[in-house]
């Protein structure tokens, strides 16, 4: 798998570079960037697994906590400076519906044709639940709806407010899992020891290498976008919640569905989970502050269509996680809810 | 109770023919439909089940599952083959409600008065609450939202995609609890055996004479609607969500709360959840495809007013089910909200 | 501490007084009344509670049950009075919140710094949780969206009709935790042995004085509402939602801190959720058809802000408490919820 992912790397980072330059068909030239970013998000994560072992739990945990995300930070960045908001809340929008729902749904249908039932701690997944309704439900209806009797002028004011505290209690929710509760999360240690770790300097100049290179490709991909919609007819939105989505997440679906496979339920819903909660409560509070410092106003008021699929998929899965066990059915319903949701942009 | 309804049935089926053909007051028409309607269901359910406890239980399950709700589904035959979608609509929405508000809250209100504490399935109520969450909330909430910004022209297309996906899902969940995780479900065959059973051929013929019985009555009820309508100065959608369900839901009722009085509240809440399900995941759909089939679409966009009252009927349901146990108050809140919506209906 | 309240209340009972006929400033005069509305509120309580230890259980009970908010009732009775609908909705509104997301909130923040966690009855929390959602979402989400497509005229009759169903199962929950399910809150009994008694002469002395202040303030606070409004720039619904809310509920943030402080996180969670109850079922309902009296209709529409923050409030709550347990964290969230619904009121 990671052989054929340096493949990859080596054949698409080289094409996009010379694609560029010879002003290639902006859907090849797309496509390619897609290619490519793929690979560099899996061996950034894998460099950030690295350094995080070498540094202990608590430092480790803080930095994939942080340094989890980094590619849809990156392309959000790039698109965030073209002025394309639309496209950074679509992309965001589709991390956090692709993880609760497409990565967690994968997992559990996956997981559940090898087992009948894969159970997983409920504590934690009703605390994540908890966080979620808090990070994503509430932190971006009350803007919405807040917003429909005074559009406009107060928006970024409230969204800056209400980005900050989301962001400490997202801190806090670091500081739960890291120090006071720590005994609850002892498992997500083991993940960390499943795989083959890099000594930390390797780590770091791998680290600075791909972030460079996806700094590169996000580029290119945020500026064929405009392209590659009016060409296949897509809309802008659906390729920021359908494709680029999918992109970036593409190393926690592989990631999650192993453990899946290997009845470490816990391991993958933590992904799964912890992967959108990082997108909703740390890349887009700091994307709207950046988008302060940019000059483009992002504010929390995302579009009612995004709203409504982050709301229900936030929802299902704490239906489907509230018993604490899992089968192949509510794998099929996460992957259904996600089908019925791209349908819906699709068509928008 | 059974020999009642074959009185009720011998002198409704012939009043009606006699009443049609006479011209009657189309107030007394719809009355005498109805009246002849409630048993026909019954009668129905009956031969129904007698056929699926021949066939064996999975193909029994599958018949069941498929014809269960028959009634409901001709019913909207006719109305849909009137154009009059609004009531088709309506009856679905009323269908649905009736069965999570007004069956199960009976149930539970009238075991309740019996037993303190009634127990039932907590790992089959949480998947019934997720496959619910799917095929009622996010399989309806999706194409309302998202028509929202573009009414009109791609609605049908979309909703024949997400009925797709849902029926799909409602096959998945058929072979969920007829095969894969069977053991779960193993109650479900004792209720098969509680009660007398025909022999195929007279099932059989019975369900032949009392489909044709159905659509002809079901034919005069949606034709007199409007008179009705305009002559008790009910809205048509209060006909079609309160009058249309309950006549529809009848059979249900009564075989759910004896179920419940006899502390089988597995087997209660098995009805009223099923029913509903079907009603959402099997008849919708079905009728979405026959509507494109008789030119008159039928999209999955409900009223607003439907819309709402089918998802909190749905979150209720959760709450209340979601610790395993049931008592009189949480009957008494589901029939509480039947009654609040109810009232929202009438004075729409 | 109940020193200090005496103080306080000898202090600015009279100052109240002299200020409103010397005519001073309208901010003092209103955080004059504030400041005499907090210890008048705790003194009400504790006569109430006196009362209803004399009484027995079960009268007892019921007293707390229709007196233990009547701070908010004498307030809003004058904002109704005087037409001041929004005002009366707002302070409704944040009562709801203000004792499901900080009562609650501080609760298990406080007592989770203390108790690495804090467990309570799951049975009790999910009746409430199911109460909530018909008493606050569902009585309150259906009139709003059925009046979307025929406001104005048909709201008060469908207010009417739902107040009714609404305060009858208020009262059938009182029936259930008196009568037929006691067993299941024999802790609520504790509750009262723990406070020193006054004797039901002094109590009922007490009571009638400080009802009669009480009234005299809270006309001193609608009155100067507008102004105070006016000259510090926030709106009424702030002034409504936030600061009305958390001076009438200081009585029961002082006792719900102290029982989880004290490892009773039954009882702090029964005063925090039990108050919000009797606001949405009994209070609110009793002001429609005061309402009805005094000519200046109060429908159960509220303003979309208002209705999200309470509907959010009763999932977190939910989400918080379905697993029986609590810790810091999950104290974190609630108060994070109300800052960040705090912010939306404040930018409105």
């Amino acid at each position: 798998m990671q052989r054929i992912m340096m493949i990859l790397l080596l054949i698409m980072l080289p094409l996009s570079v010379i694609g560029k330059y010879l002003h290639w068909n902006e859907v090849a030239l797309f496509a390619i960037a897609c290619a490519a970013i793929i690979p560099l998000a899996g061996v950034m994560g894998r460099a950030t697994e690295s350094i995080a072992i070498h540094s202990g739990p608590k430092i480790g945990g803080l930095m994939n906590a942080t340094f989890g995300n980094a590619v849809e930070l990156i392309i959000a960045f790039f698109a965030l400076r073209e002025g394309l908001i639309g496209v950074v809340q679509a992309s965001l929008t589709g991390s956090i519906i692709g993880n609760l729902l497409l990565v967690a749904g994968l997992s559990m249908l996956i997981g559940g044709v090898r087992y009948p039932k894969q159970k997983f701690n409920r504590t934690i997944a009703g605390t994540n639940a908890a966080m979620m309704l808090l990070g994503v439900v509430i932190a971006l209806v009350i803007p919405a709806i807040f917003s429909l009797s005074h559009p406009g002028t107060i928006d970024i004011r409230m969204s800056v407010g209400v980005s900050i505290v989301v962001l400490i209690l997202y801190l806090l929710g670091l500081f739960f899992s890291l120090f006071t509760h720590r005994n609850l999360f002892i498992y997500t240690e083991n993940m960390e020891e499943e795989e083959a770790e890099w000594s930390v300097g390797k780590a770091i100049g791998v680290l600075a290498i791909a972030t460079v290179a996806v700094a590169y490709e996000s580029e290119l991909l945020v500026h064929t976008i405009e392209a590659v919609s009016q060409k296949l007819g897509w809309s802008e939105v659906f390729i920021g919640v359908i494709i680029v989505a999918i992109i970036g997440n593409a190393a926690e679906h592989s990631s999650a569905i192993l453990m899946a496979w290997r009845n470490k339920m816990d391991l993958a819903l933590e992904i799964a989970v912890g992967s959108s909660l990082q997108v909703a409560m740390f890349v887009t509070p700091v994307l709207v502050f950046l988008s302060l410092a940019l000059g483009n106003h992002m504010t929390l008021v995302f579009t009612w269509p995004e709203l409504a699929s982050m709301v229900l998929a936030v929802f299902l899965i704490n239906f489907l996680a509230q018993d604490g066990e899992s089968n192949w059915l509510e794998g099929a319903m996460a992957l259904g809810a996600y089908l019925i949701i791209g349908i819906g942009f699709f068509f928008l």
